[in-house]
């Protein structure tokens, strides 16, 4: 088992943030997607979407999207940890969370970098109109996520979730990527995030 | 248990067609998301994300998010269905698929059309610049789907799972409210939308 990765990339950090949880160790191949190394014929061959992170099993079967590949190493590596949930209702809760942070947040976010930046105009076209908008919805989700954390330790309820790696990584990509600061303004989001940082691999 | 939803809207008809594979018949409760029905007070109060569809349990528990709903649904109505897979592969490949088409396409149609058509300005900005290049990603994005059920008799492999429910929602929205034709250009799509189509509820 091997997996493709940008090391320092919100959906890669994903992918290993998981894999520190469960304390899995496999072998890693680094790509540099600025560089372009992911647009290799070789890479889109295994890859559906084009991206990293891809996980790539020794049969030569390929994992592409972060969440797929965390679902599968959650699957076959045992484990009592329940990122995903422990009964139906708590997975459906994790379920919508997930796709509310990302969509609301770190997808959002994602556009608004890339879109702003213009950072991969080489293969994508930007609209920097879109970028700024996105920023704007950005702001204005993240109190969503200090409410939730007002009534709660994590993000679904009091137990540490996959929903909890997602936020934290689109938090740091809100503060070191589009430099809005929310250590001010969010006092729960913060205690939460500082807690979290304690645990292996965070830092 | 009861179902908050706009019946003929994309996200709605993912879990009402979930529903008809598992023969689940729940009550349900008509909003006119046009009208703004889903923006009121008590609403809001039970979705986190402000939409439909949403699933109100007995004790008054609220599920935000179409996939989260099927996931709850598969969970607590017993069936031998494997919609969202059979094992952790399976499951994995379908999170990967689900999350391309949703990405690449869902979404990124919803953009097309909420951006261009401003049929939402009443509650969000829009920027038709986007909603221009969101169309020409679903318009190359379209293949993808195509070399898939080339190789595939479903979505994913031989057999029909949550992931050929989002594709059929996309081509359908695809086709009649972008107005892309996709009957002539992508005849192995048009084979499989056919067939899916035949499913009891589908029509």
């Amino acid at each position: 088992m091997k997996l493709y990765e940008s090391e320092f990339t919100p959906s890669c950090r994903r992918v290993t943030l998981f894999m520190h949880e469960l304390n899995i160790d496999i072998e890693k191949v680094q790509l540099n997607v600025r560089e372009g190394d992911n647009l290799s014929l070789t890479h889109k061959q295994k890859s559906i979407n084009g991206k990293v992170p891809l996980l790539e099993l020794a049969d030569g079967t390929c994992i592409s999207e972060s969440v797929a590949i965390c679902r599968y190493l959650d699957g076959v590596f045992e484990n009592d940890k329940a990122l995903f949930g422990q009964d139906a209702l708590h997975q459906a809760q994790i379920e919508m969370w997930q796709r509310i942070v990302e969509q609301e947040g770190l997808y959002t976010g994602f556009q608004a970098f890339r879109n702003s930046s213009q950072v991969y105009s080489d293969r994508e076209r930007c609209v920097s109109l879109w970028g700024d908008e996105c920023k704007l919805r950005v702001n204005e989700f993240l109190p969503k996520i200090e409410h939730q954390l007002t009534h709660n330790a994590y993000m679904v309820g009091d137990k540490f979730t996959i929903v909890d790696i997602t936020t934290f990584v689109f938090i740091g990509f809100v503060n070191n990527v589009l430099k809005i600061p929310t250590q001010d303004q969010f006092p729960h989001t913060t205690r939460w995030f500082q807690h979290v940082l304690q645990r292996p691999g965070f830092k």
